[in-house]
């Protein structure tokens, strides 16, 4: 399985277990992008966390403060180069989150929404389907269908930059499309400058909700430009892992504060409390034009306790990192969460069965 | 120890060695800052290596080609988020050049200096002294006195952003200093907005060399600021891992081409074949301009190879990563790297004993 620019096959994940004297576990389970945070974990952060005072990493109620662990876990840390430490500091405040849901028997959208004070948070949020990687054998049409017919009303799939390799995919996935369905296109960063006018003239006629990445994450002034021109919403942010890169985005990317989307992922990016701070850097911004990076059932929650835009999906179920929890059907686009304590791994049985295993 | 940010007590460090069926082997060893890279190098890196087919890393005449050994690790790794994963590629890139120029029977500068055709290459380097960080008995003038001894003519101390603290700081280390020395002052970061004019007029009668790091390493926006206000050169680049982070530098920083100084490390930045991208990128800077942060022996051999400004150096001998080879001495602030092949950790024995027990 491809995007434009990279094969996955080889990917690991990392997952952590936070357990309580009192019986509870907190999990956390690895975003899509950058793995192999073990060494991150055991030699630079889990020794800080084991060694600060217990009332350090504890709210005033006595619940595990999840923003807390991250700071602690950061102490001495330089600055700046926000890449896989990103997301090993994301994956420990995960964790403690689900813990600190679970002592509060809340899910934990519900509880993000009490610590943050989110005016309308709510179990019931919009998702989108994540289609159309290049495989060997182009499987698009039927993956596009099968997205539709299990509820989503949104469907993104990749595309190469290339017109002349795109448009046979574009109209393959137009064409298994319902025609009230949405749908996007992610560049992964592979559109050339020198292409790019032309690219977007051709892709104008599909209506698409949104064209993502069309530029590498750093170059600011590429995005810039592809700003001006694109004739849709852009998308962008899933490889920025930092309120440091999120800032320069906003200082120097020129997207549309009504129009563009911001993909952040809060598991790659040092955790909630550092995505709570890019939304406040982003004040003006509607919430609505926050869609997280994968994160799946973690993000899920993020998009309803800080009634953010919209969650991506892997939509196949029988795969641990695909589909949602165990008997939730998505319904015009839109999904309940599960009234369960925390994140909710333990009703996903196919995950839980990872996470218990490791 | 500490600088204005952190402390160094729990670090450790990476080192690779590569060893061929003929009996040679590279050696790489940490530059610092970022460290836990080991389930990086195991999970993501080694096994691209591993599986790749040996002449996809060798050069037409049989030697091992250092850049081919970046690009392949890179394989299926997504762009953007430059942090620990660049400290990987880097040191793995390290190993090879100590390998190629052993194949070679070259030192490493003189190696660097053939394969990337360098103007003014040569075994003399400038380097300065890198002192008084911030320990609980402040032992900065005697440290300074001993640089000085010892042969820098050019040493840095750190200082905190705030003038009543960094006051005594800066006079004690002025009193200690050769009147013909020139020194500098890291501040790691930790100059305020609201402090900067004050602080930058306060040290103005000092006659700084450089004033490093102001701002913190993302902030272009104020760096900018910075780089209006600052009465004497500044210097920045150490927490910047990538050619993407130079460029939005170069695009944002708004930094003198003739006066302020870059310190991008090659060691924690994906490697020389990236530095030289980003010297190409620089090119109407003077190489004077170019002091790699750290990275002991290799960086100073990347300073000859390359033709650059200075290199940084720890200047306890004594300690595995702080002074040069056994017998090379400091001398008017120059140093002469010794006619070993490859990077020459052989030559000194108390970090050489580090990389044989490891």
């Amino acid at each position: 399985m491809r995007n434009a620019a990279i094969a996955f096959d080889t990917m690991t994940a990392s997952a952590i277990a936070l357990a309580t004297d009192a019986g509870l576990t907190g999990f956390a389970f690895d975003s899509i992008g950058r793995y192999g945070k073990g060494a991150l974990l055991r030699e630079r952060f889990f020794p800080r966390l084991l060694g600060a005072p217990s009332d350090a990493l504890l709210d005033d109620e006595g619940f595990i403060d999840p923003p807390a662990l991250a700071r602690v876990a950061m102490t001495n840390e330089k600055s700046g180069g926000h890449g896989e430490r990103s997301g090993a500091i994301g994956l420990i405040e995960a964790a403690a989150w689900d813990l600190r849901a679970k002592q509060q028997q809340l899910p934990l959208w519900a509880s993000l929404a009490d610590y943050y004070r989110t005016v309308g948070a709510g179990a019931s949020i919009s998702v989108y389907a994540s289609c159309g990687h290049f495989r060997t054998d182009d499987v698009l049409t039927d993956e596009v269908r099968r997205a539709i017919g299990a509820g989503y009303r949104c469907v993104k799939i990749k595309a190469a930059g290339d017109m002349t390799s795109d448009a046979k995919r574009l109209e393959r996935a137009a064409a298994a499309l319902d025609p009230q369905a949405q749908w996007a296109v992610d560049l992964n960063g592979a559109l050339a400058r020198e292409r790019a006018a032309q690219w977007f003239d051709a892709v104008a006629p599909f209506k698409l909700a949104w064209i993502e990445e069309p530029a590498p994450p750093l170059d600011f002034e590429l995005l810039e430009l592809y700003a001006e021109m694109a004739p849709v919403p852009l998308a962008t942010g899933e490889n920025l892992f930092s309120y440091d890169d999120a800032r320069n985005l906003l200082r120097y990317g020129d997207l549309h504060r009504d129009r563009d989307f911001l993909q952040f992922d809060p598991l790659l990016s040092y955790g909630v409390a550092e995505y709570v701070r890019i939304l406040e850097l982003y004040a003006d911004w509607p919430r609505r034009q926050f869609m997280p990076h994968a994160g799946h059932l973690f993000a899920a929650h993020c998009v309803a306790g800080l009634n953010l835009g919209m969650a991506e999906a892997a939509p196949d179920a029988t795969l641990p990192y695909g589909g949602y929890w165990d008997g939730v059907h998505i319904d015009a686009g839109r999904l309940k969460i599960p009234e369960v304590p925390g994140v909710g791994f333990e009703a996903k049985a196919n995950l839980f069965a990872v996470l218990e295993n490791t």
